[in-house]
């Protein structure tokens, strides 16, 4: 972004939306609330959560860009930050079809990818945007919640602070994704409140795979977990469907979800419990009746 | 409803409420959020409860016809939709206070009674109604999100789909509530956040009992379970009150709730717990000190 | 608040905030939101939270009186209600900065403490305002929401009902906080979503003790507990810190949080679950380093 371009007048967002691990038995997000609403009454705020485990900066991320390309343009606010009130910086980020507010800590670069890519960044330095006093603990309230209202009101990015290069902005790791001769390896992304265990691999790694499927932790090395007689631990066979009624009730079912990634469901159940798996595990997809269908072991 | 009745223009909402079992964790709600904000920037939008227990349709009804009267008239969208992207219904209903968006799994039913009756029903087949992609497993944010949102503007209801014969909506069963010689039985249709046990009876089945009464599950058949001196497990007495405070604190008092069903609550506990019942659990209430009272036992 | 005062116009609130312990799995919230929309369709609603424990009217005082001054000014309605349908007054309460609804069971005091004080009292009564048919358990839809609506549109007071006295006004007894000689005793106010253990204690007490604390429980009396070497039971050490990171992680940081009080927290960690406590426990915090320090207990 030049900075002409982040000095370019924009129109008045449609809405703020925020994302959290505030929790809701607190105050926190009324807060926040309260504070863009006194600065602009007529916005809209949209709740995308509040639950997000509390300092889980990878989960907070994943639901943040999972969410944006639905919501009206605006400015997207979101705050799962375990180092505020440290050196970490609070920046806002320009993207084509939106900006988004909060700590530099990766929780924001998936949603900005989904926005069409960072075109510039600033660093929230600018006092006069901030509270009057800045908390230690709560820069939700004191930093980002008026840092959002100001730029939903129409105010310039680069007003809130000085540019930040966005090659220095901090990066989640790359959840892992890998193709294997009889499907695929991906990391769980996700595991939603119905139990779907959302993977990191796209559809298209899915779709070639047959209608019978097996699904089996990686336990080893996935660069070298190519041999799928190699089981250590259970497999289970799945339905490769299109929804959840496609498998039998309780049974699993590998899918193409609502974002567009694979997923593991079970029909009328709960996946995650099932399988045993979190956020993190590694898993094995491969066709049934391809490669080492004979040795494999059915959960 | 009449072709010509569907297609009067109506007056834009006020308000499109949402009732799902899609929790808090994910972005599932704030994509709808979101949906109807596009489309609809300056509706207000009343989140009914989001906590449906996963695919209880039965709970997700008795919440929403509880609700409606008391909102704005309006388009209320509900999704318990555990078949959703297989060949069951989407569908919107007309009402003589408002209209209903749904799956057609008997959601929307007890609502709609509640809001005057069915005046009318399309299925949901309108492609320009929906979501340029439709997935196969979130019809709240592709279906029913857009639709509640075109509804809402004012859009004719037969603009959504071809009509629907109401005498075809699936229905739920209804729920168990006799009269017997002493009292009556019914089905515990609901426990709510306090842990207040709500019962399918009308409030006119416990008024005429005297000030204190009795409470024991049925677990026989009620048709013949009539005979009070067959207890089969225990039996609780209960202060017949107006609420709560009627009764010391620790016990238990029924009375007719906010809803003008009859619902046994504890005065600073909770009833579900202390009688061990869920939804689906049949209890019968009768007059302390009328029949069978000799044989009783205390809890 | 002289008759007069009560009565003088005031401009239309700019927003309604509700405090509950309805929890968010029924229709209660969702209700009280419809009235209130159905008396003043374009009103502002921010939910501060309606998970206040069932019935924990000192936990709802804390969360209200903690998150008000950061909302607009406008009515701030409160339901937790154990006594509803009782003889327990609900009032409406002014202050120089808004308006409060609510039972008149102490809920409300320490938000008017922190709005400006009470400066004027009423009892809900006007049958005009509430419900056609007031419920009898459920007051939140029925009286306070009707009434936040009217006095939201700008009616007087006292059109509400009688005047009360503000001395009649039912408090809630004060937490403890003393000073001893090297230190503090203090009452566990509250514990956030994070696990934060909110100290009644004013930042003033923490400030002038050294870089390194103590914790510990106060079992027996605290006017006659200052013997710090009369340890009975554990004692921990903290940071005193501004934030959460000047702790190591999983270490404990004594901090002034964002409401201006004493906290112990954990970097990345739940401090409630490390020290086993809950809102009432009292705790001494006294500076390393100065009196008894060489018998103290390290946890």
């Amino acid at each position: 972004m030049t900075r002409s371009a982040a000095r370019e007048p924009r129109p008045p967002a449609e809405v703020v939306s925020l994302t959290t691990d505030y929790g809701l038995a607190d105050g926190f997000v009324a807060a926040c609330h309260g504070v863009i609403a006194r600065l602009a009454p007529a916005l809209r705020v949209i709740d995308v959560t509040h639950l997000v485990p509390p300092g889980d900066v990878r989960r907070g991320a994943a639901v943040l860009a999972q969410t944006v390309p639905h919501l009206p343009p605006g400015v997207h606010m979101a705050v799962v930050d375990p180092g505020v009130g440290t050196s970490r910086r609070g920046v806002a980020l320009g993207t084509p079809e939106g900006l988004l507010v909060g700590p530099d800590n990766g929780l924001l670069l998936d949603a900005a990818a989904a926005l069409g890519g960072v075109t510039g960044a600033v660093e929230l330095t600018n006092p006069r945007w901030l509270a009057p006093r800045v908390s230690a603990t709560f820069h939700g309230r004191d930093v980002f919640a008026p840092v959002a209202a100001r730029l939903a009101l129409g105010a310039p990015l680069t007003d809130a602070g000085p540019a930040v290069d966005p090659a220095t902005l901090v990066r989640l790791p790359e959840p892992l994704v890998r193709r294997v001769p009889d499907g695929f390896v991906a990391e769980v992304l996700t595991v939603d409140h119905f139990g779907n265990v959302q993977l990191a691999a796209p559809a298209e790694l899915l779709d070639p795979l047959p209608a019978q499927v097996r699904v089996r932790p990686v336990t080893g090395d996935p660069a070298t977990d190519d041999d799928p007689t190699a089981v250590d631990g259970w497999e289970r066979e799945a339905v490769h469907g299109r929804t959840f009624g496609d498998a039998p009730v309780g049974a699993l079912v590998a899918h193409v979800d609502s974002t567009g990634r694979v997923a593991l469901s079970v029909n009328g159940g709960h996946a995650a419990e099932l399988l045993a798996v979190d956020p993190g595990t590694l898993l094995r997809v491969r066709g049934l009746g391809v490669v080492g269908d004979a040795s494999g072991q059915h959960g």
